[in-house]
């Protein structure tokens, strides 16, 4: 790995979670913490904000995933989760959950390094996206809250779209605020006023 | 599985091929092709248009890896990339052309299937974002071009908002065409001319 992570292992075994350990130490000086226990999980957790939460779980089941990916936010941080056995379902409910790994029977300490190192360059390519996603949405979100002021003002003021616009703008400028917000404060307005 | 697969596997060495495909076959029913040499491999890939791709790699260079997502299109379905050896450079490499599973010393037959299930998820749950953020970005484009073309046909017109939005909506039904193309060809028009 190109620099030492800051590593959480969720895992009750003890000595599963030594090799675990041993095995990232090897592969790096990361910063390793071990959860034993699954009380205040999601509180420990975001406490430490690590840069990737590795589970290794025997065998998982649907109400073990769902809560484990409740505990570790695999949308907020990449999550690595390591299993003995699997099925089609629980295999899609993991990776639609989110999480950034999902290996069956492959904790061999030799082979960490590679498996972090893909969780978090697709929990980056993820995390792009969404960040896309919500911006696109935002703009689109923006221009009709803009375009439904403007007919408002329109109305209101018998002036036209360009003069609706700079009326936006320059009330947006005066009180340092982005137009999108002053035309979602006035088609608000409007809509308690009607 | 939950249902055969269609599935090209690209593998030079023929044991190994072998190998594969047994285990493929062990898994459930599946359709597999053995792709051993590269040329023409992307139109024989696009050919066959598999459920999915299973690349078989000793050790991958930067430009191998290059050509294989150029042929393989791990944007257009799921890719399963197995490798001996990689770095965290490699690794992100392939993960950010998309390749739904990149595995390190993994390729055992009674761990593909797993795999392969969990690539196809993936695939599916990426292929969804990008299609939410195209649809999104379209909504925003086709928004910016309506509002364009109205802000023309008000001025040419000395009309309001509201009666080129129906003159713009009017036009598109006479025609069977959609508002924001119609909104685009008097966009395009508008310039052409001026």
């Amino acid at each position: 790995m190109t620099r030492p992570l800051s590593i959480v292992v969720v895992e009750k075994d003890r000595d599963r979670a030594r090799m675990i350990v041993d095995g990232l130490r090897e592969a790096g000086a990361h910063e390793v913490v071990v959860i034993g226990d699954e009380v205040g999980l999601a509180r420990r957790i975001a406490e430490r904000n690590p840069d990737i939460v590795l589970i290794d779980l025997a065998s998982p089941s649907r109400d073990v995933l769902e809560e484990l990916t409740l505990a570790t936010a695999p949308m907020e941080r990449p999550v690595a989760m390591f299993v003995d056995r699997t099925d089609g379902g629980l295999t899609r409910a993991a990776i639609e959950a989110g999480v950034s790994a999902y290996v069956v029977d492959g904790l061999r300490p030799e082979r960490l390094t590679p498996i972090l190192d893909a969780a978090i360059a697709r929990f980056a390519l993820l995390q792009k996206m969404r960040a896309e996603l919500a911006a696109t949405r935002r703009a689109l979100e923006e221009r009709k809250v803009i375009d439904r002021a403007k007919g408002l003002l329109m109305r209101a003021r018998n002036i036209d779209e360009d003069a609706a616009y700079a009326l936006l703008r320059k009330t947006a400028m005066a009180q340092g605020r982005k137009i999108a917000d002053v035309a979602q404060a006035l088609v608000t307005a409007a809509e308690l006023l009607k």
